[in-house]
């Protein structure tokens, strides 16, 4: 029997089954008795639980545990008293897909869409480049999420967000000519490719920190930078080069967004707007996930706004 | 034989055909001669001439004439001596097209389209109130431009700039589908139908100004009043026309663009991000038409950067 | 004898009397034991209270309770330990001025002051526009607070702001003669009516939230609606209509603050100081009731400052 | 006769009359023949003159002149060719009035209700320094302008907008009780009188420009030391000191605007208030001075907008 | 034996010494029984502490007390269950130092430093002015904290800061020989010293809070004043009072930062500089006191940034 | 004889003497006869000329010729009626200091502190890829100007500009030991090389425009590759190239100048801080050079305000 999700969870309900461990903690209550404090997770949220047991040793977050106990409530927030907790052994066979965030696709399956897009490339110096590039990421791309927070941060997320991306410009290269499909292709495989430098995931695709560099430098002068150097050890050098670079650089269209550059020519605007609108379809979906028709979300500050859910059967009725 | 085109033109050249009278006035030199000063334009630019005969009444401006003379240079500018002007006449054949920078698909074929389209709407009351609103302002976005300036600012430019974006939007549906396709592309089509009232534009697509309504309202808050009207007349309320309305008012995006509510729901965000590729992919398209390969523009005003001019050919020969 | 007022009390006071109720929820205490927990209310504040009884039902939201209990301080907190609770009954007389912020006018003295205002409009055609809008919404009117919190969040306090600027527009109408006094009056009355539609307020003048009209559209965007409407049932066109709708969708001043289009002529420019003032006098009002001279308030939110309430004695003795 | 005013002269037409010298220098042409390059002004605008005669020495700049000429268009600008020009000697008599622009009302007679006001002030420290910095000042307070463009520039325009807002004040006060009024009509009075420390202006109330002091300082800063000085002078310290300085320091409103604070107290918000709205009214009444009824002014840059001159005389008829 | 340090402070350790007083309340249990709940500081942090008896009277805020007790974890944070407590007597000897953050030299040392420079300069003007500005402050300059948060929060901090900027100031005065070295050590000297009319400080150099000047009118604005008194005293006039008021009007750059002139001259761009370089390497020293090697401060929030201690010592290793 | 300077020329003086010809080109007048229109420079300025004759060829832009002639005004502005004008030969001796603006110390001598420093450096990985970098570009470092406009514009001006933040660091080192000298040297070395490769320069050290990497990357990015490429190519890794390349790129402090990081370290924050200082004094210095004591100049853009040139002379006698 599949366990219950935390989403589901209200007051007074039996569960059992198997969490992600998030925070977990030894503390003393102010009657001096000691007790764990845990925060679980599935991929459909966090809860948090009490073990009142001074014997139990605290689990190590990121691992995953058997659980049993009851919900209650408690300053109107749900929380699960813990009655029975152990570590996985051998007979378990726990489904991750249920514990953590996935992107919807099999994560194999999208990234031989994209090298078989990659191989497809006439054009011998970006080609070169592009498959240099996914090549030293291309076991980490696996897995790695899109962002920390707010858009495809999920297992694969990244190659979701990318994938999402080189499908969209597939459908619109048609209608604008003007645009070179091979450089507008190219630049969307690898212009996030570098936030495996920056952001420090687990296989879960959970991020906990960004890394130094990614601190101190950012995904985009990083992947600047391993643009240059992918180059050189490949021999190329000048315009595909300097377009590639750019591009990456102008990718989040401005400065106060990090680009320290506008995109300057036709590709890089419409990187930068790709960009853009599948993140946000990303971010609008999750928000709106949980909020049922004619009503409205509260304020998602990434956005700076509150999301309202259409009543779509309406549009027929009335 | 067709006549050059201005843009063609340079010192020394003898030049005879038709063109649009722009600006037209009589002056006096400074020893007392009078002379005709006149900027003419033709699809590609414009040109300023003199007439050193002060017997010649002034061409009225929008009007179209035959002239004749002879190319020079003054002050570092091009100017045409004016040898002789002439009114049209009934023997004279003029592709207007030539002379007025138009849309390049024929305008009757881009409105078939866009009815067509309306008329394959299923949901009774957006199919409804997009037919209304298109019928009521049919006639005249056969030939109504975008824009004074800045994007889409030709002959049919609105039904082009609309065009394009109902194209992108069944390009994109596909690919997201929490999207309502009947929603989108409904607010699509009504979109800036009312820059119709916000703009005073001739039949060759020149704007002369904006209109009163324009000025102190704008196309918006005038189009999300004639939805709120033509949702009256047709008895329809609710869901519908909230959505529609929403919309309108939300497409530009962010109060500093005029837009006094961000989008709040999938189709309205998709909206505004289709409004705005196909706007720029336009802007960027006419800014970079006289740059060469290698080079880079002046900067744009409304886009706030240098656009660069790629080297397409080095992408595969390096 | 008249109940304490919320503000006035302190600890290990006894309390008895009418209060409104603002949140009510059973909770169970870490000891297992069940208890109400209850947020009430008076025109002076709020106060939580705690009932240590697991068999009483929690009394409905918005609803009056009779109450009976002693205060005590709670983690720095002012709380009351109910002993008694009961709803109304047939023998209670309760004065509601009391228990919810209300307007310092009787709502139908200033209905009365609004309407003969209109009446007496020379102008035909603003006169029909603003009689039509005042109708719609009088009986609201009579109850709806001006907004949701800031400035006039009372009962009655949109009528009570209108007719703050009303008698201003009067006072300052002499010193400037170049304004149109009808147009200026006609705008004040009408500026705000929508709000009526953008929020959802009790007959206390307690908002619960905005409508979905009033989050997808908002007051000024419903509001030039409404106006167009009104004059098309009325056969209005032109000019008064035109300027009604500047006026109302100009009076926020700026983009930045829901207003699409700066005022334009000089009656529009009025408007927004007028509501400018009127607001802020009420709010600085507020903010300082509970200030005693030579102190500070707290920062102020909305205003973006202290407020420093003057030793005014001071001006005379020093 | 009264002589035409700049405002009314079109294309040959012969001029006699007094005019202010704004700009005046002899020149050299393209042949080598000298001439005199003048710029006239009256009240209405104004006017560019060349006197082709090398031996006329040039008028010194800000002195009155009588002039004859006819006027031509050059370049599509008017232009004056002098045929005579002189200065002015014992018989002419010259109202200045027609040559600079000047406030709607008698100086002496406005000085007059200032100072009345001032002594009618019953707090005696807010008297006697209001008493002091105008008497401080009342000389120039005779001329000066209110600034050196945008609004009340012209001569005595500092006492107009001074008694503008006094006169306002007077209005607004019995509506908000909360105010204390000898508070706010003292700021009033106060308010700008540094303008005379920061302006350099001629007895026409032409500012030739800032003061170093002005420059680096600024009214405002100069104004509070000056209050400090005077309450020094006078024995007189602490709240009303304080209180005035702080008026001063936060009537423009913001730090973005020159106020290095926000107004903390309800008289100086009025203050800021009644300066915006005098200025504004005043502003605005100079820009649509020469727009017809259903015209739009060019765009206003202090305002950051075009304005609109109502067709009022539609409010009835339609 | 030196008593342990907050900061060192972990889990179960006994406690016995000194401790300042900033928070002091008796509280009442949810079981009924009074306790204290005090908040105690030495120079390295704060920590909360509980005295579970309700006899005890809570001692004053800013008082120093003996005090003996047991960390112990609650709530995931350190807390000290005090045994006993006590008043100071005369027995005790307490190193102040140790109780509050303090200048790393000596107070009297440091204003010698000052008070010589001062003398050592060569413009009399510059001189008398400046001398009577550290005269009339110097006896609270000696213990001031330059600011309440962010840099120099600390005993003597005020004098720390200034006296950090003039040996700066020495330092890169003999590279721009363009600048007047007189002038820019006498704007070094009283740029701040009005902060000790905005602040309200005790001999701790603990600020309870701004004093009115300091939130009505500022440091920088009560520092202009106090020039010009004192100048008008000393009999000095024009530009060395005019530059000094400049210089302190404009040292902290721009408007949003509380300077309504921006520096126009070269002495007081350097001052500007200055004042923000020896804020930030204080401001940034304490930040990074307590982060490792390696490793990131959270957010600080006055920098917008989160800060890296660098790995120095892999600068010659790798 | 040395030859006059262009900014000491007046009206009806004769000139004779070397210039750089800034612009050049074959002109028609409106009568028909062609001339040449050139624009000369020197150090001090530039000077517009005309040589009335059609047979001589315009001289080729960047060139220097000898020309001979007479000052007059035409339209306000000085203008030289060029008499002779002939290129070089090889008997002319032209100082080159004389004709473009350089850098007031011998370029040979800044080079050789500038890598004497980089040779003293103790730790080898920052030496090694300092070293790498200086040698790399160090022949164009010569005569490579710090801008095209605003500060340091001048030959030799980027070397100039490093070397006055080089010592300006040695001189503030002493006073801030937390900072790690070696690394802060480092910073300032390398911080500015790339402008070698935005910037295309002759060897006069004038700008002719941004090279196409320099518009579409920008200095700070392609430092950041070029430190980490050389690193690569030295075989060093972690920490230092980590900091190098974080200061390079936070050193204009904030995104909206460019930086994409804010500098997260002393070291980092430091250098930023010397860079402004460096830059600001030097473009002050210019700015205030034509400014006589006592006066302000006009509005300075980069600054966004006018500066005064203080009496020095008073602040002794006063």
């Amino acid at each position: 029997m599949q366990q219950k999700s935390i989403l589901t969870l209200t007051k007074d309900i039996r569960f059992e089954g198997y969490m992600l461990v998030r925070m977990s903690e030894q503390r003393t209550g102010s009657n001096g008795t000691k007790y764990l404090d845990i925060t679980f997770a599935d991929c459909t949220g966090e809860l948090n639980g009490k073990l009142w047991d001074g014997t139990v040793d605290p689990p190590s977050v990121g691992s995953v545990v058997k659980v049993r106990g009851v919900t209650q409530e408690y300053n109107g927030r749900l929380q699960l008293r813990i009655e029975k907790l152990r570590p996985l052994d051998d007979t378990d066979k726990v489904d991750m897909n249920l514990l953590t965030p996935s992107a919807p696709e099999n994560p194999e399956t999208m990234l031989a869409e994209l090298t078989d897009t990659v191989k497809a490339l006439h054009s011998a110096p970006l080609r070169s480049i592009v498959e240099a590039l996914v090549n030293r990421y291309s076991e980490k791309l696996l897995y790695y999420p899109g962002a920390q927070r707010i858009h495809h941060a999920e297992r694969s997320g990244l190659l979701h967000h990318t994938l999402g991306m080189l499908r969209l410009a597939k459908a619109v290269l048609p209608l604008y000519p003007q645009l070179n499909a091979e450089l507008l292709i190219s630049g969307v495989i690898i212009h996030d490719l570098c936030k495996i430098e920056e952001l420090d995931s687990d296989e879960l695709g959970i991020v906990k920190d960004y890394t130094a560099e990614g601190l101190l430098l950012g995904h985009i002068s990083i992947g600047v930078t391993r643009i240059g150097e992918t180059a050189k050890d490949l021999g190329i050098t000048g315009e595909p080069v300097l377009l590639l670079q750019h591009m990456l650089l102008s990718h989040h269209g401005e400065d106060m967004y990090g680009s320290p550059r506008k995109p300057m020519f036709p590709e890089a605007e419409m990187l930068h707007w790709l960009d853009i609108v599948d993140a946000r379809m990303n971010e609008i979906d999750m928000a709106l996930s949980k909020v049922p028709p004619g009503a409205f979300s509260e304020k998602v500050w990434s956005l700076d706004r509150r999301l309202y859910q259409p009543q779509y059967d309406r549009l027929d009725s009335e």
